[in-house]
């Protein structure tokens, strides 16, 4: 048996290996790879791809996890084992073949999307959504669900939750949530944002942000912070932690919130039990979890009254002309402005899970067959008048915002919200956890948290689905109340309601 | 036939991905990495290697090769035969044990050396060296050779060369270098170095060093410089070529050097035909060729007065407070003193091919049985004053100084002197095809030589052994006299002989 489980261990860490030297390939490409790398860069990430598939998908693995099926195995074994099952089914019954034609289709989505967004045309990238829908239904078939399609698809990004559950939580979401986004856009008190606009100097920022990102715990040891033009986040192990962020000149929060961002899930990929690297005990347990992770350190505390009382003084003296006379009060309603936006990236914290709420909506209509493609934009506009009061001049600023759709990727929106909705669940169990928790981060302490998250998620990997997880950490299910009293009882102030 | 090859070069070209993979994966190391990223890298490095070996090995490739050795080939495909027939059976011939023997011993090795070194003390190194050569005799012996084994591990870095060709060279060049030599350090003219340790702000040397990078046409959409502790040079197509350089703000020679060589290499990899990437007819021929390349550029151009006519006010502009006052025949002078030193990596460039020399004629004794271990701190010391009239006062400037030892790497240090008698060669045949070439460089036109190389040398790959390209472009076999006429018409004037 132990022999069976180190050959099923040694195969599982070449795939991760291989996955792992595909994330630096990756991480290149968006940062220092010059322009004309791009095609060697494509056949080395095409096979990496193909030898992890390979062997992904080999009745050899299959062998394994079935002989390890009939065995005894503690509980760091049976979560590999049941996670590797998982890819193993997903990449056994998906044929190469369609796997293939996914790929070909979404270069040439990816390309329209593009084209269309530039020119505000939604019609000419309808032929390629309606093709990526086809073959991604396809692949929920031929998956399997257990209530409807979509249920295959999100299993990719949120292993073990189904369609209904995300549904059942945003529905008893959506009405509250855009009732208070009502309240506080009616308010009379706004705060002034014109100061995030100021000149902040690029050297400060980059100062400014790493010492940001020291002082939640990101090991500059086990990782960096690099410039690229989406930020994001990859880890080749908990040892090698990148980050990238951008600067921009006359905007405060694109490097600041976004590098507290790109470490929260830095801290998640350093926090991983590096005995079990290369393998699901070693690996995040969730999209959702994750984005849980980054949201909790850019919004619960960085965007917290207390974070900024003890590190305000400091951010004061990086950026001296712009906040050298700015109270903390009027900085700290500054960085959390609230307000109805045509654009998901761009939203704040309240409205963003709306935006949420409208892709989920559409897209799980999509691949029912219930909403027809060509219907969409006005189906999106429809949806966001509804939710947020606001309705897109053009299909740029509305249904062809995001890439996400031209890489057939259908049922990953929904962890951004339950990332948001997690994060709140975990903050109101660290603050039980942690009595003084308040104060601490007030006095710019922010080990106890960390190493709170550390001992409860970051350390533990895959070994509980994130639903378990959630109930074992929390003490509940998932649920909205949480988040709901998180922004009732930080936001209403902040407007005086 | 054709379908053969096309499986043939299928093949080829997955080994060269793996390859180029392992080249990021090891420029990654040296340039971004975080420390603590080490454990994955080398997991993803010996994953890679491994891949590529059992390809290379792999009776596939062999079946392939005999079917395609009784073909009609044209010249490309012939070369790609060629090749790949060569290293297919260097993986053959050696065992995956002997293989993981030497990885392993040169570990250790590595290490001892570091320590050795640090304590200038050979023999805590000895024994690592001694299991080192045993093993390399062994893997000699199973590759095979005509005359003896140092043939053999030659052929991996200068294929189809053999010792005695090398021995033979060598002995025709130590008499008459050392002589000149002799007589350049006893003229009464030696130019006076100091102006080369003035203050040279870093930034100043970042923005020159790409400037002249640019000057000789490295294509930076299809490349990029970035810092490292041990200056390189790696290419993973031509589209995407990196060099690493180092900056000391007391010294100008370590970055406008050190660029302009690692540049030379770069313009090699660039000019490659990218039709036949991830093949030996897209790929470099040989070490010594590639080093030809490097020196050209830092030296044969680099280095002389009619490049620094063109350049040298820019480089006033660039450095004012140091350079602002130095005129050109003075700044001549000090970036071409001649003088024997200890440390090859200080040499200039006529003392340098004596400094291989030395390590040609011993570790080739020692690969023999001829020269025993215990006794290399002292042969290393005889010949150092045989050659440069120096006596090292330690073993850590003497026998130690190179890491290639401990890595188990003997045959390659003849290439690095090859390499400056390649560029002589070429140089001459440069300047028989391009009359005005003196001129060109004068006025800072370098594209002349640098089409010129591209379309005699660099997009050739691997089509001709080194041998033959060099009678093929300068219509002679390799000989010392281009280079000793060249070092005589350069030296002799600025020391007043």
């Amino acid at each position: 048996m132990s022999d069976t489980y180190d050959k099923f261990i040694n195969l599982v860490c070449e795939i991760g290996q291989l996955d792992s030297i595909a994330q630096l390939l990756d991480w290149d490409s968006e940062t220092y790879m010059p322009g004309n790398g791009l095609h060697v860069r494509a056949d080395q990430l095409a096979l990496t791809a193909a030898m992890a598939h390979e062997r992904r998908s080999s009745s050899r693995l299959g062998d394994l996890l079935s002989q390890l099926e009939q065995s005894n195995l503690d509980p760091v074994q049976a979560a590999n084992v049941r996670e590797i099952r998982r890819l193993h089914d997903r990449a056994v019954k998906v044929p190469a073949e369609l796997v293939r034609r996914i790929a070909h289709a979404m270069t040439l989505a990816k390309d329209a999307w593009g084209k269309a967004r530039e020119a505000s045309s939604f019609p000419t990238f309808a032929p390629h959504l309606e093709e990526l829908l086809t073959l991604k239904r396809q692949v929920a078939d031929l998956i399997g669900y257990r209530t409807e399609r979509y249920d295959a698809l999100m299993d990719d990004f949120e292993p073990g939750i189904t369609t209904a559950e995300v549904a059942a939580i945003f529905a008893s979401l959506r009405g509250p949530l855009a009732a208070f986004v009502r309240q506080l856009t009616e308010s009379k008190r706004q705060p002034d944002t014109s100061i995030l606009h100021r000149h902040f100097p690029r050297e400060a920022q980059e100062r400014f942000s790493r010492r940001m990102a020291e002082a939640i715990g990101f090991n500059f040891n086990a990782g960096r912070i690099d410039v690229s033009k989406h930020p994001f986040c990859t880890g080749m192990g908990p040892g090698d932690v990148r980050l990238t962020t951008r600067y921009y000149e006359d905007f405060f929060n694109a490097s600041v919130f976004g590098v507290l961002h790109e470490a929260g899930h830095g801290l998640y990929e350093q926090g991983l039990d590096p005995k079990h690297v290369f393998t699901p005990a070693g690996q995040s347990v969730s999209l959702g979890v994750h984005e849980s992770q980054s949201r909790m350190w850019e919004n619960l505390v960085g965007r917290s009254r207390p974070f900024w009382e003890a590190f305000y003084p400091e951010c004061q003296k990086a950026f001296p002309q712009a906040l050298g006379s700015v109270s903390l009060d009027a900085f700290y309603g500054a960085i959390n402005r609230v307000g109805p936006s045509l654009i998901r990236v761009e939203a704040d914290e309240v409205t963003y899970n709306l935006h949420i709420i409208v892709r989920f909506e559409l897209e799980r209509a999509m691949i029912d067959g219930k909403l027809a493609v060509k219907e969409v934009p006005e189906a999106w506009n429809a949806k966001m008048r509804e939710l947020l009061g606001v309705t897109p001049p053009n299909d740029r600023e509305g249904c062809l915002q995001d890439i996400h759709w031209s890489m057939g990727t259908f049922g990953y929106f929904p962890t951004y919200a339950l990332g948001n909705l997690y994060a709140a669940q975990f903050f109101e169990a660290a603050h039980r956890a942690i009595p003084d928790l308040t104060d601490r981060i007030r006095r710019g302490e922010l080990s106890p948290l960390r190493e709170w998250l550390r001992t409860n998620i970051h350390v533990l990997g895959s070994r509980y689905r994130a639903g378990d997880l959630v109930q074992r950490v929390t003490g509940n299910p998932l649920s909205t109340e949480p988040f709901m009293r998180y922004i009732h009882g930080k936001f209403a102030p902040i407007y005086g309601l």
